[in-house]
């Protein structure tokens, strides 16, 4: 059985989603979950859902990382976090993931160091799955701020993102593209004009260059950046989504007859928010450590945790990482 | 009186928006518009309009450049374009700028070469304004794809980009901020980190990094990037506005109830539209050449030509080049 630690403390309704969550995964999944943080809290909350009979074991963390908690400091200096300690169950072999709602910076921190990195890659990434307009995802990554990232990192990226997809979204080629500014392979920068040519002579089925309009046209999977330009794409699609929602409020609000029209649409409003809804889609593997490594937002609902220890156990029962050392180091003379 | 050389060749549905929008401008702004492209075309378009006392000349030009021509290859053996012809226009100072809705690349290249850059411009670039969560207006700058920028590059979109939003948008010290990945002087690649640097120490209003979010927060209102982030932002913003625009159709589609719901919102929806409608904004100005040049959305309607008439007026009324002269040899000492 697959064995999956959770942050228990994490998000920002932490424990709550989290031990409710971590009920549901183990009931429909069945997924044993180590349950990681300040016991009383913990158990508390998970005294709620009966859960005798279900393959839960809380493990005790005294410390609790928070969103304002420098990544590098929280790593150095609460060394008992519920982060941390996931951490170490995977590293000893206890665990075979984590999930965690935390700190993004902190729990990348603290997997990175405490689980290390494959012999293969060179830079851990983060990779964003989210919704395209032909009702299939498409996954971004590196959107973790691996900055100044040289051409054979974003090879490894392709790698690692190909992988992942496949594990997880069940495509058995997904298309790759790499993120330019023109679809022509001399469009680009001298960063991703490198890249190119060493995708065009790879294992992994690269479609190409694709333009910021492709992250959302269903026509690409995985789509490779640097961290930079990554984790600006995630934060634009972030905001202008809570921009053209709030925008949207407030006219329907402007009139009586549009406040009518409002109420009546809102089944369809429901239909598109859950269209667009992270929570379905698991949160994002952080891609090239030892173990499996999966965060989510710090506003995950139960259902967001349990999608997230589905992604995180299915790279672990996929043996991802397995494959990804197979990949890279049938990709070495590319680097 | 500022007169303006528009391209009447341009855009999607050349010459008719081009035609309605100069009648528009000549009309309400008190500018003299200069119509390049096919006479007979133009006229035929122009005779609609009864313009027999306003400030209207049509002038020559053969060929007319396809949002399908390459623009290095247009530039090149269209030498008789409407976008050619508008350029030497203002090169001989028979007009004061040049407003174009055609082929962003090809405007760009003609109006490079044409007109050259100003003295103390290392590179033009492309400025994209849009609307904000506060009701203002915020402008990414440089989108035009100036890939793999230097640190001086960015100072001096930084300066160009405040000379063009003061002379625009009415704000005398506009807040500058540097696209970047966090808040902190340390976040950010080799790049940023030295634009950073350079930016504290200059003249203009720098607020310090800005995230991907805050394009759209209204906290800032000249956002600097390179050529290559800022392009890929962009598309991104259009992919994405388009796609929750397509899926919210669908969803308001899916019911009865959500159908009227959604014919009682329609007033709302407009309202909406409107408010993130780009041809309010007048086009994306192409800052550092001699001479001013205002680039338009391909599907640019009457209104958007016309704003983009009154952006580009109000840009050589402004002066804005001498001011980004005088600006740039102040910060001689930065570069």
């Amino acid at each position: 059985m697959i064995t999956i630690a959770v942050d228990a403390m994490g998000g920002d309704h932490a424990p709550r989603p989290e031990v409710e969550g971590s009920v549901l995964a183990a009931r429909e999944l069945g997924v044993r979950v180590l349950l990681v943080g300040q016991p009383a809290a913990v158990r508390a909350e998970l005294a709620k859902h009966a859960p005798a009979h279900l393959p839960i074991e809380v493990i005790p963390a005294s410390e609790v990382i928070t969103m304002d908690d420098h990544p590098v400091q929280a790593f150095r200096k609460k060394k008992d976090s519920s982060v941390h300690v996931a951490a170490r169950l995977v590293r000893e072999a206890k665990a075979d993931g984590i999930v965690s709602a935390g700190n993004t910076g902190a729990v990348m921190t603290v997997a990175k160091f405490l689980l290390g990195t494959l012999e293969s890659v060179d830079r851990v990434a983060l990779a964003a799955p989210f919704p395209n307009a032909k009702g299939g995802v498409s996954v971004l990554l590196d959107v973790g701020a691996n900055v100044d990232s040289r051409p054979e990192h974003l090879v490894q990226f392709a790698i690692m993102g190909e992988v992942y997809y496949r594990a997880t979204f069940g495509h058995r080629r997904p298309r790759v593209g790499l993120l330019s500014v023109g679809a022509e392979e001399i469009k680009g920068n001298e960063l991703t004009r490198e890249v190119y040519t060493r995708l065009k002579k790879s294992t992994v089925h690269f479609v190409g260059n694709v333009e910021g309009g492709d992250l959302f046209s269903g026509d690409v999977d995985v789509i490779v950046c640097d961290g930079f330009v990554g984790n600006i794409a995630l934060k634009i699609c972030e905001g202008l989504a809570v921009s053209i929602f709030g925008l949207l409020r407030k006219s329907l609000k402007s009139s009586l007859v549009s406040q009518l029209g409002a109420v009546l649409s809102q089944g369809a409003f429901k239909g598109l928010k859950k269209t667009i809804d992270y929570t379905e889609y698991g949160g994002a593997p952080l891609l090239g450590v030892r173990g499996v490594c999966v965060i989510g937002h710090g506003r995950s609902n139960a259902n967001a945790v349990k999608n997230a220890i589905r992604v995180a156990a299915g790279l672990a029962r996929a043996r991802s990482n397995e494959k990804i050392e197979q990949e890279l180091s049938g990709a070495g003379d590319l680097s």
